[in-house]
């Protein structure tokens, strides 16, 4: 008689055509491609510090294979196969099959395989790791940034973490917002088809997710680039009609969970690239540059002075 | 200023040789190699399920990978990187460094990189992601099994679970027996040698680690193959003196975390069995056979009666 947590496992085994082996043996078997390199990341998400208690359960599963594709698209790979470890205090089926149709949404949205995984008993912990490929030698990594590049950031960042102000009711964001700004939160579209075209047009020497906050996670790539990253605060993205500047902007800046990239560009590439943000219908800002100095990120307001530093994390922003 | 979990994250930062690109950036780069198939599989280890609260950290840095080297080494496969995700109630430095001690032990020992990970605030929680290679289409898989196959176990299973009644006060072990049961539940040794040269030598037509219990595990070989599998009880390894035998047989049969390998191989293959045996000091003891019929395992006494069924699972069993 199959267990509780057979039962449960069966919701994640579903077709997987780009395995040579899917769930149900010792290990999957895959097939890398020749000439590619594998990309692969792993992320633990802890309720209660990821995520919300209650939080719905399809938009949790899309979520969790969302936030590791992200790292994919940063390294401009494309996703292929994934594996999902959970924890669970119940083995309660409902929230189960929900969370696993969320989770194949997002899926099926991004064509990965669900190749493998574990259930067990716990507190709900939900450990996925994804896998793509990028042809060998071409990733976009955090220390490609040239001193000259610029600086680049796709969608506007900023809105998710309006819309957790929103939900925890430290913040009113009106109606035609508050939409928005939940759905930049719950349903975050990882931005693979960017990375992979910034991949194949050559268009980008580094770049990152957003996940912690746009100036903390810059910093990531001026450390490791060592450089220097120079935003310009009246370059940034339009701020939301409807809501406190200053707020929207420390949103903007320090709100994590928005799964946007930020990436650096040799100069001259504007057309190509508004010729790629109107092919995505995705728009790219052009909000700063490289140069040489200490490896941090400086804010600067309309006259060039320094708004904010950040070196390292997003502690010092915050 | 880095924080305390990136001072953390540095413990488990070290060379990785066999990597692209290592821990550091979005994802970790590998180069698969040519012709050869990935074998991947992940396992979270959750305390108070997994692992005694309390339990010492080197061998919980251990037994957290060797546990998913095992399921490489059913498959046949060469371990080459690993990714660990883990979530910690408190940044506790001195314990880190201890886990991640025996974890990079565990790795030195099977020559495998830590190439990336993640580590969160929470309770205790680790989830470990194992990748291998085999060459294309040689993987030993659990659907393998033919009817006139012999069964074959390696080691003595059962030594972990004495160790664990030992622990826990359930029973009093010799001390003689005590020190090497213990360390079979604490230090297991996956057999990853072991299954490479059963893939190699062409010997295994399936195999599977035993993580849940001999005859449990053989289980699924059964299902997957479609087949019956008997198990000969008066061919079973020796069970140790000085220790009650009733509960040592059900140790034997049912008990969990040994790590050893169950696999089918065609008759009159006793010789190369035997050879292998003493070439990886390693027992390989012949305990059944694999026929037509229902898949269940069926344990038969000296008279070729009935002793136990296992359909599925270790719930029928215990």
């Amino acid at each position: 008689m199959p267990s509780e947590f057979d039962i449960i496992a069966r919701h994640f085994v579903r077709p997987t055509p780009q395995a040579v082996l899917g769930p149900g043996d010792d290990c999957a078997l895959l097939a890398p491609s020749p000439g590619m390199e594998l990309s692969i990341t792993t992320d633990m998400l802890v309720e209660g510090t990821h995520f919300l208690p209650g939080t719905d359960a399809w938009q949790l599963g899309w979520k969790t294979l969302a936030v590791s594709l992200s790292d994919l698209a940063a390294m401009g790979a494309t996703p292929r196969w994934v594996l999902l470890a959970g924890s669970l205090p119940t083995a309660d089926e409902a929230w189960i099959a929900a969370f696993a149709d969320g989770l194949f949404a997002c899926a099926g949205r991004y064509a990965v395989d669900l190749v493998g995984g574990d259930t067990t008993r716990g507190p709900l912990n939900l450990c996925l790791t994804a896998l793509g490929e990028v042809p060998a030698g071409t990733a976009l990594r955090r220390a490609g940034a040239q001193a000259g590049d610029e600086i680049w950031v796709s969608g506007r960042p900023g809105r998710a973490a309006l819309g957790l102000a929103h939900l925890e009711g430290r913040l009113r964001l009106p109606e035609t917002l508050s939409g928005e700004c939940v759905a930049a939160l719950q349903k975050p579209f990882p931005r693979v088809e960017l990375g992979v075209r910034l991949r194949e047009m050559k268009l980008a020497s580094a770049a990152i997710d957003v996940s912690d906050g746009l100036l903390a996670d810059l910093a990531h790539i001026a450390e490791r680039s060592r450089l220097r990253a120079e935003v310009f605060e009246p370059q940034l993205p339009p701020l939301p009609a409807g809501v406190d500047s200053g707020f929207a902007r420390h949103c903007q800046l320090a709100g994590g969970d928005d799964y946007e990239l930020v990436f650096s560009a040799p100069p001259g590439k504007h057309e190509e690239i508004a010729g790629l943000a109107s092919a995505l219908e995705l728009p790219l800002t052009h909000i700063g540059r490289i140069v040489h100095g200490e490896p941090e990120v400086r804010l600067l307001d309309e006259t060039g002075g320094v708004r904010v530093l950040a070196s390292r994390g997003f502690d010092h922003f915050a």
